[in-house]
């Protein structure tokens, strides 16, 4: 039997949970709240991603742990991290680690095998995120092992960080380097085409910047878009319109900070504050789920 | 008092060592002698560093774990490259991370803490490997957390893989993108001189290209190089001198399956053969100390 296709899952439950809410579970331990003083960091940091996954797994189609806040925390965090990994699957959230591997080729098999690998694997996601300056022998892998698993990609193509013209933005024949990157996704994506016409590889573009988003699109008509730099990073519903099809399909948007901490960011803080703040993230996803369905449906 | 700079410690240690040599940690578990058999996969692959650090601690200035063969193992893993860390370090050996980490700036100062931070965490180590792909605001963490902890980083610029010139060599302005990453990299490192006169930022620069070395050495006068892409991919001793400056000093050269798989190989598996593999993988760390001094001094 043909593994399932990561495109294919993520659209179905996309429909199925009438979201495009993707929540990163970037738990900085200073920031969580005063409840959870008391454990050490790692303990801490898992107490609470499994409140916030509780308080959103109504609104949201997936979670998106960024690893480096786990890695900070030593192999106590890692552990932290393959646990939050399987809470939010068994509570039939899709996973997608945000890790932005990257490495020869093969390295990069060692990597997939950690993150799209097989399913007994600590660290094993839906779909994870990759850097492409290593090129195709250094991808090739990742597609392989996604494909071998029924797991997906999200290739960076467009951050959303200030700095990310620095290099992404290089002209190279007329135009910028990120269009060259987005159509070698496209190249890669081919064999991974699933029944809903997208692929299991897809790209992270930053909502930060909408015009090179409606470009991307058109230039990946079958690949996802990760859309990180909603909320607190100043992304907003028109900004990430264009990386949405003409049915609303096709995209997932990123929140971090802007949901996890929702408590202390208005309008949350002051209707929440501190001692409601499971309510405060459950109200951010569900404000940023409805704003999101109703502008592409 | 001021933190010691890395490059000091870098060229201070390959003066006294009178070695170049970086001896890359990349243990598959499916490779180890069959010593090793009986034992859980990261028992085996943190008793294989131990007897690999012993066997090449004479002849080695540093040693670099690629971490994607340990998060292939999980969280018995990365405890085993926390491990593997700490051993080469009571061992006197410099410890280069490879973990090619890379994000936008606040996440970038997690990866930083996580890597170059402060002395207790379970993965710090001397000096890591980063991807420039996201700028200088997803780099500059890194280069103040190296900073203030006395480590350093070395940039990818251009990549020792067959594709890597799908991105890195595309033309910007007349130059390759390279070029461009190079420029960057002798930005980024101006902070951090030592009195060694080099940067604790250096660069990642393959041997599989000697051309593109000879170019880049000029590039960043002051980068250290990390040249990997010795031996078992392809490149010899001719290959990397143009990395290094009058003096022989401004580069180490890392090799991996061609040390810690010497008994693997030719000349050393006729000689030796499994057996007496500790002696073969200290055979090729000496024999590469003495080619590539030889060459520079």
């Amino acid at each position: 039997m043909p593994k399932a296709n990561f495109a294919d899952l993520l659209i179905e439950q996309t429909r199925a949970r009438r979201s495009q809410v993707v929540v990163g579970l970037d738990p900085r331990a200073e920031l969580l709240p005063a409840e959870f003083g008391g454990a050490a960091p790692a303990d801490a940091v898992l107490a609470f991603n499994r409140a916030v996954i509780d308080a959103v797994r109504d609104h949201a189609v997936a979670v998106k742990p960024q690893v480096a806040f786990y890695e900070q925390l030593g192999c106590d965090g890692m552990a932290a991290y393959a646990a939050t990994i399987r809470y939010a699957r068994e509570r039939g959230l899709i996973v997608i680690g945000d890790v932005k591997r990257n490495d020869i080729a093969s390295t990069a098999a060692a990597y997939a095998a950690a993150h799209v690998g097989a399913p007994d694997g600590d660290f094993v996601v839906d779909a994870a995120t990759i850097n492409p300056y290593l090129g195709s022998d250094g991808v090739s892998p990742f597609v392989e092992a996604a494909g071998a698993h029924g797991r997906g990609l999200f290739v960076l193509v467009k951050t959303s960080n200030p700095s990310s013209g620095e290099i992404q933005d290089l002209s190279v024949d007329g135009a910028p380097l990120y269009e060259h990157v987005a159509a070698l996704v496209d190249e890669w994506g081919r064999s991974l085409r699933g029944h809903c016409g997208y692929s299991a590889v897809g790209a992270v573009v930053g909502a930060t910047y909408p015009e090179e988003l409606t470009r991307l699109r058109g230039l990946m008509p079958n690949a996802p878009l990760l859309v990180p730099g909603f909320g607190a990073q100043g992304g907003g519903v028109a900004d990430v319109l264009p990386a949405f099809d003409a049915d609303g399909e096709g995209a997932v948007v990123n929140s971090s900070r802007g949901i996890i901490f929702a408590w202390t960011r208005e309008p949350y803080a002051e209707e929440f504050g501190e001692d409601r703040w499971r309510e405060a993230v459950a109200a951010a996803a569900a404000d940023m789920q409805r704003d999101l369905w109703d502008a592409t449906h």
